[in-house]
């Protein structure tokens, strides 16, 4: 028998060492048996219905199949509990299964990896057999549909990169110690990896000008960040306390808050972002579970030096493993990068665990004035970039406000910002001592030119 | 016959002489036969369905009930266009009726005015008799599941009295006068009139202090604003052009856009509101219709030595009629005022036409990066305040940052931000020369203690 290191001893789904019968499972990259992400799917160019899918190895198990299946003689395939899970999670939407909460998505969890588990049964093995999509077939759908979208700004890295451009001499605004800033993004242009989107028109202020000119955006932005879909609600007035905070916390995906830096700057004083972030926002379609992510949870740790949180903003909880160690590049692929079939070009590299502020304290924050958050909303980390230059979440970091090359490795071609034909690829992935490596697939989105009005 | 103004002779709706056979219609101070708003309501303390009511006098015309009876014997008493948008009006939201827009719209109006109007035959009003239930019974409810809010700020006033609070030296930004400034909203937090809310907790930092702390709101305020309520649709990346614009305006409420200022001030550096404004935003239950607003349309005059709006934010018909003159009024009650039987005393008095932007402009600049608006979304107008120093549309303003006392005439009583138990009642109206005078209702809130967490 294995020796398992602490978390997976209290849960056998973290046993690096477990292994599947779906031999494409094993040693996955990003989808072995310790991960099982969910998304909505349904096979590309069908007109099936829209379902909840299970990611494992290069396939997807289809919950609406499985649903059809029951609990297979007595509950050798699936326990009652599993199964009502699978059930929620068949529907068009995931937002049934992350209004019930953690029971919920534990249970398809555990019935999932014991039915997928090599120890398995034949019936079993088989009865599964007959749910499983391949991905290469699948296209994708928002996983819930979002009552609303807010994006946090919690990278203070990222801040001082970009504070610099706009305020040179005081680039950390005087807050963004003290809570996790946030404000309201737009639910309805939130789409899954993959749609293209168009270069936005706006309007802009160009430096040395008298006057702002209407015309297509020039400073064309991505942002690295992660999105945090909400499980269960709280009522307008019933404050999240941070201790409860996680169980509020259905699962994270890759989130690109594309950004018009031209249209942004113009338009954000005094009531910040809006056309300039709302033209489109990309998510990846699997959502991790906190489960999943167990493994690789880390001390939430704020120097002595620095402005302590304030106690409705700290949690013995949060200090000891607040902070998630998910490991996140960008790349950028051109048209020339896809003429030659090389991969876009890695831009930057960093992690979450750098950031200055937890998923908990940011669902604390969001409603300790009352603000009630529904299953299904979308909560954005804002981007992530970490200490080094080349941890940089965005490209206005990268070219330090547009004034220097970014280098695309693969072609030799530089940007400094985003040209029509550009594809953005975010990914995301775990790794651990005496855990298996799980990842979070990839967001992708692709600028099209803008159109004449 | 009587001689009808020019929009009159249009549209016999908008006739001053026009009568109904339910008598309270006829002089009502806001729902005479001129305005048939819209609302979804039921009875109160009943578990009956919602469904959507037009208001008239001191009734409601029953939409479910009324698409129950038909047309009535060959059309009598509804076309059968009238009936198929009485019959979307008849739903628990109004969103399929905002999805369908101003011909759906429309002839639901023509068809309960001829209906409800004084010539209207006897089998006609004793079938319509049968769906009124008085306003005096009804509980309502929002009139749309909301997708998004977004909230404008486009009063000059506003922007220069709140704007010499937070930056004396430079009140007004930049790009004031170029564009309609707008941030998003929480939706989730959108409650109709008459939904009480808790004091929020939150962090601010006091003028002096070193460190922030947390606590209940200091300087509680309202925002007197109009709501529109959109109609139809865009897709992603393709703007709505400003001749178009009106198209979507479904119609238009009034709005409380109520805001923690405290905490606000201390959070909204560099993007913009959060916790300041989404822990409550009460809106009417009344949707007035721009077929109703015809009558109050004024030309949109932009003075000559002040920016003149960029082409995408200029068109003939918004120069023309881009203006609507709505009256509003704030009025402030307290636990004092509601003990000696006193109507809520009033503290400000101003009309929509002051308004630096228009709707149909909102609307363009919302669109114009791409932005996808859907039906039932809710737009706010920004706080509404006119030259005046009583044109304030916020206590912030009127008490001057808080530096001197606004009086409650009824009672004697003074206030330099809400107290718990204030009451904010916000009213709106239309008058005009030859228009028979229109009411929006009213959107009232009232402030509850905060609770100790």
């Amino acid at each position: 028998m294995t020796t398992l290191p602490a978390f997976a001893a209290l849960d056998p789904t973290h046993d690096p060492a477990a292994k599947s019968w779906l031999a494409s499972a094993n040693g996955h990259a990003d989808f072995p048996i310790q991960n099982l992400p969910l998304a909505v799917f349904r096979r590309a160019g069908s007109a099936e219905a829209w379902r909840g899918g299970v990611a494992v190895g290069d396939q997807i198990v289809d919950c609406a199949a499985l649903a059809g299946l029951g609990t297979l003689v007595g509950g050798a395939m699936l326990s009652a509990d599993a199964l009502a899970a699978v059930r929620l999670a068949s529907q068009p939407t995931l937002n049934a299964l992350m209004a019930a909460g953690a029971p919920a998505r534990r249970a398809l969890r555990h019935g999932l990896f014991a039915a997928l588990h090599s120890s398995a049964g034949a019936a079993v093995q088989n009865a599964l057999q007959r749910c499983l999509v391949p991905q290469a077939q699948a296209q994708y759908a928002l996983p819930s549909q979002i009552g609303d979208y807010t994006d946090f700004y919690t990278s203070i890295h990222h801040a001082r990169n970009v504070g610099r451009v706009v305020r040179p001499d005081n680039p950390l605004t005087p807050n963004f110690q003290w809570l996790p800033i946030a404000y309201h993004g737009r639910a309805s242009s939130v789409v899954v990896s993959g749609t293209a989107f168009r270069r936005p028109m706006g309007q802009a202020m160009a430096p040395g000008e008298a006057q702002p000119a209407y015309g297509a955006c020039k400073r064309l932005d991505y942002e690295l960040e992660l999105g945090f879909w909400v499980a269960g609600r709280n009522a307008m007035g019933e404050p999240i306390a941070l201790a409860q905070a996680e169980d509020h916390l259905f699962g994270v995906c890759l989130l690109n808050d594309w950004s018009a830096r031209d249209h942004q700057f113009w338009e954000m004083a005094p009531l910040g972002p809006f056309l300039g972030k709302n033209f489109c926002t990309s998510v990846s379609p699997w959502i991790i579970t906190p489960e999943a992510l167990a493994p690789f949870r880390r001390p939430f740790v704020r120097p002595a030096d620095e402005p302590q949180p304030l106690a409705y903003l700290d949690h013995a909880s949060n200090r000891t493993a607040g902070a998630i160690d998910i490991q996140l590049s960008v790349a950028i692929g051109t048209e020339q990068h896809r003429q030659r079939g090389l991969a876009a070009s890695e831009v930057s590299r960093t992690t979450f665990a750098h950031q200055y502020w937890t998923p908990a304290q940011m669902i604390a924050q969001h409603t300790v004035g009352g603000c009630n958050l529904n299953a299904g909303d979308l909560i954005g980390s804002g981007t992530i970039s970490g200490p080094a230059p080349t941890e940089a979440g965005a490209i206005v970091e990268l070219s330090r406000g547009g004034q220097q090359d970014v280098l695309l490795s693969a072609t030799g071609e530089v940007r400094r910002f985003l040209q029509d034909g550009d594809e953005v690829v975010l990914q995301g992935w775990c790794q651990a001592p005496g855990a298996a490596r799980i990842g979070l697939g990839q967001c992708c989105g692709i600028v099209l030119p803008a159109t004449a009005p």
